[in-house]
């Protein structure tokens, strides 16, 4: 991310394309993968080691949306939070590639693989952005692929435009 | 969905492709799109009306990822928890095509839009489903597509493999 003034808040030509953004680390606990499951996906293999050994997971894994929501918590704390974001249309891909197991401690990175300024509301660019969770084993769990909105600093320049 | 012997589990045998399976009623409360945003996704526009009314949201609304997590809950509560679900690899596209905000009561469906049985694995199934939700003013709001496993009933016959 380049340097910006103090207080300013990352804005659309803060982010290069390619850089990798570090996330985490976040620990998992078994208490919050349950609680979680509780509300939204009480499925025997999120809700406890004993339901969960008799099926494909082998025991207690996290929700996948469960560990959908761990890593935006992870973009918000990294970068997110303090910047011009304005959300996101939707996602084009998510893989669960390992199950995330209570004690798993994740960090990862966001890249922006494209941006653009949007034609149709130049105070607003538009990310091709790809992250990826790693577990303390160094396999990737989790990898999402989605575009998302951020306003520009200076729309008036369109500076940054590629 | 067929006919099914009493206390027995829907398994990948019982799923008619094409066939729209209802999900919902579910009201969505202030209260629970905070209680997430403020644990995952503490964007401003997920966090109260003030601060997300500068911002394209115009207002509060429920976090993508909330949005997704219902969905699931109300798919475990339609079918999903009485059955032979073994989780799925990922998720092919989520569409978030509407914000979905306090007091919004939404409903929906999944349909399975192909299924064939793993050839690695003759006791699991593959369905590929698509999953919509409608908000009270018959908004969609939100489509996901992906992949999902199911176990067969009867594995040794694959009477119904396609």
């Amino acid at each position: 991310m380049r340097d910006r003034k103090t207080n300013s808040k990352f804005a659309y030509e803060d982010f290069i394309v390619g850089e990798k953004i570090p996330l985490g680390p976040y620990e998992v606990s078994r208490e919050e993968i349950i609680e979680f499951a509780e509300e939204f996906d009480p499925q025997p293999f999120h809700l406890s080691e004993e339901e969960g050994r008799d099926t494909l997971a082998g025991g207690l894994i996290a929700s996948g949306w469960h560990s959908c929501s761990i890593l935006m918590r992870m973009m918000c704390d990294a970068y997110l939070n303090n910047s011009l974001s304005q959300g996101a249309p939707g996602i084009d891909e998510v893989k669960w590639l390992k199950p995330i197991r209570p004690g798993d401690v994740l960090k990862g990175n966001s890249t922006v693989t494209a941006k653009r300024i949007s034609r149709s509301r130049p105070e607003l660019g538009i990310f091709e952005i790809r992250h990826e969770l790693i577990n303390q084993h160094d396999e990737i769990v989790l990898t999402i692929v989605n575009s998302g909105m951020m306003g520009l600093r200076n729309p008036a320049t369109k500076a940054e435009a590629e």
